[in-house]
């Protein structure tokens, strides 16, 4: 429907975006890796820990928020090149977040020069299984501030 | 406009709520802090340390969302109880966040029984300067899951 | 991923779904037709006229998001049955609407007992081009009012 | 907080945004007035009638919606000028919409060059009482397409 979606700018590969996490310090804190940056979209993981959790046991909201908000920025990054941030986004959690991993899976929705609206689904990877925990979606702009 | 908003149900103190946060690890990890939980609303505070940033030495958006997401959270707490959970929130990010402090404002727009629409503002800290950083509004639902 | 998403409660049929958005006047100003309510989705479609446009001759912001609140709306009474409302929905436009109709698309993504949350898609037909304009995502809840 | 905030461009009167209005063919079949254009706010007023109602005799979703997205496209306008759209938003209702006159409250919330971040409320005017029906929060961009 829009060629940026099955065609992305292949100036990032997955390695300089594997780059941009390792540089981000809260992502790293959360040993957050980016296993998928291609035309499929974006694939972002974080081990379920202990201290990523609330005080029931699930993933703390805000860090399925901080995987909406991340994965959604690295999928704008596909059309829009390494220099973006995310502008807005929206997210409806679904279920509790419970398990080993937690997985973000990001597209372009559609992307014009300088703006691309994104959106995002957060599973919970529990053993064998994997369960929808949030949707998302949202806009990423190329940088740079101020707009 | 709503009795819920001027006179929230008493039955949730600051101490209780300062516990409900000491009580989920993730907020520990941040060094997040309950400074106001009364009929004026909720104030969460997150000093901005390094390893909360992203890799252009701003804060990342993901613990701004995570700010949004959980000051929310304490406001629904004011008109629902202590037994609430975000179920979905839109945030908006108007500046690069910046300084010492970060900190969510949040008030409860309007109760019903089991749901209450809350708004919030994220400000920065920056010496003497406090400046918008951004702005977000959500749904908050008394427990139990499922719904 | 979810039972309801590929096996919706069968007592909300095509033609009962009609009847409901017949009995809406609004939607009956705006010579709106659901043409899809079964498991596969919900589909809306609006006819465009001069009188549903804004001042530069594209279809009214306005327009697109009641497209948006009634395909959703719909969409959970796939899951929740006839008795629901849209509680709140986000939506990004991504392109001025044009054409000859306005489409919606709808689906569950994820359905508890009294509330899911649905997606949409909102696209123009300009003869025989269909283009992505808008998309959606929201809360659609089971009555009754006051939660 | 903002400068663009306490003192809006000046070079969009009342009467200007008011001629807009008008030229939008839709916003005249709903009978919208623009009552408001000001440093401070905007103010749309709908009068209800049978025809904008849904099946159970309240404002339908879509016409609150509209409210919303055309307010925030005029709080827009105040801070970027005349030739403004509405990006995205998000809405939350809070209550059916009953009476006689809906009112749209919008404000700038911050400004930069080429976009706004606007938030408003939704009121029911009915016989002495206005309560809110609605809150939204979005992003107006000054034209032109294709971003």
């Amino acid at each position: 429907m829009n060629s940026r979606e099955t065609n992305p700018m292949p100036h990032v590969s997955l390695e300089i975006a594997q780059q941009v996490l390792r540089s981000q310090p809260f992502s790293q804190q959360l040993g957050a890796d980016l296993t998928r940056f291609s035309s499929e979209g974006v694939e972002l993981r974080i081990p379920i820990t202990e201290r990523i959790k609330q005080q029931n046991g699930f993933v703390h909201g805000g860090v399925v928020s901080y995987a909406a908000d991340n994965s959604l920025t690295f999928a704008g990054g596909l059309a829009l090149g390494a220099a973006v941030v995310t502008s807005e986004f929206k997210i409806n959690y679904v279920r509790p977040a419970l398990g080993q991993v937690l997985v973000a899976r990001a597209n372009v929705v559609h992307a014009g020069r300088t703006q691309a609206v994104c959106s995002c689904r957060i599973f919970c990877i529990d053993g064998e299984d994997e369960m929808l925990g949030a949707i998302a979606q949202g806009t990423i702009v190329a940088l740079s501030w101020p707009r």
